[in-house]
Parts: C-alpha cells; structure tokens; sequence
C-alpha cells in the first residue's frame, strides 16, 4: 500500500514487550528501504536526509512487522530493538511524563555511544 | 512540559494491552482539555477544529497516562478505550499489513454507530 503525502509518521514499538520506543517520519525512501533491508530507516527532518537508525549509535531496530492506518497517513513498525532507542540514553523518547518526571529506563550512556 | 511547536502527532496506545490504537494531532488546546477532562481532545486537521474524541461514537478514551518524547514534539497517550478506536469499526487504525491484509479486529458497525 501507498502512504498518502511525502511524509508521514512512523510509530515505534517494542515488537516483544508492546513499549512505545520513538517517533520518527518515513518518506517513500525510508520504506521501501526499511522493507529491502529488514533495518528502519527514516527521513531526517533536521538533516534533511536519510538516516539508518542505528547507523552512528549501532542501535539498529529491526523490523518484524509493520502496519499502515486507515487513512494511509501514519505507518507503525514493531521492531527488536538493538539498546536504546533515544539518543539521551533511554530505551524509550517517551521516558517522562507531562511534569517532566523521568519514569522510563536508562540502558546506555550517550557519551560512551556517540563519540 | 510545553510541547515545541503548534501541533504535535499524539500516538494513543491501549493502557491494559500494549495495543496502539491511532495517531491524532494535539495543539496545547487539546492537550489542555485532555488534561483537564481526563478525556482525550485532538486538533482535527481536516476539519480545523478541537475534536473530543467519541463525540459521535460514543468511544471516548479515558487517559491513564500522559508521556512526551525527547524532543517534546511528540505524546503518548495511554488509554481505556471504550469501543474502537477506528472510525472504520477496527478497534485499532493499524487493522492492515502493508500489503494491505486486515490484521486487526473489528469490534463495531460504522453504520450503526454514526447516523
């Protein structure tokens, strides 16, 4: 199936435990690569770019399964994913409530990662 | 927390079962109201209005939890939700694989519910 638009969400699980990872956006590019080789891929919205998730940190996610919504707009990927999913060190983006109170798990340290 | 920009993609997920359910949009409005109501409120982008979700259906969704990502241009909202979530009767909008087979579960009759 086609996405509708040049760009639309792509939401992130955890394909084992159900736990929401991250957001990210997906152009045609980023499926039809992310379906060839099996590793997410995504548009970078900042970089204005391609990106292989995983391709600084290692962190890849590979992809088990993957829907497409009713109005063809957003897209949602369940994923083994390779130690964190945030760049800030945290499995999941979501890692805090709406007060700001961290409630999710720290699983690497950024600094030791991205060098 | 603040969320950065007008309108940020909200991904709504099943509080009991890990399920997600849709993607809607929310500007601080929605966000407010939700909060406010413990129901969730979106910003329909097609109609440019404030939207309580289940003003129709009758299948409002009940927020037990509140999370924005990272780069706070992203919630997570999880959810009771009563009935389904999609307006198409599937009680998730990921109903379809991306070769377009129903995975999902229909749980109502859209021409019974919206009249």
């Amino acid at each position: 199936m086609e996405i509708k638009g040049d760009l639309v969400p792509a939401i992130v699980q955890d394909a084992r435990t159900g736990e929401v990872l991250m957001l990210a956006y997906m152009n045609r590019e980023a499926l039809a690569k992310t379906l060839e080789t099996g590793k997410a891929h995504y548009w970078s919205r900042s970089r204005g770019k391609l990106w292989l998730k995983g391709e600084s940190s290692g962190h890849f996610q590979r992809v088990v399964e993957a829907r497409i919504d009713c109005d063809l707009d957003a897209i949602l990927l369940k994923v083994d994913q390779l130690g964190g999913a945030c760049h800030t060190g945290y499995r999941s983006c979501f890692y805090r409530d709406l007060e700001g109170k961290i409630v999710g798990e720290r699983v690497f340290d950024p600094e030791e990662v991205y060098r």
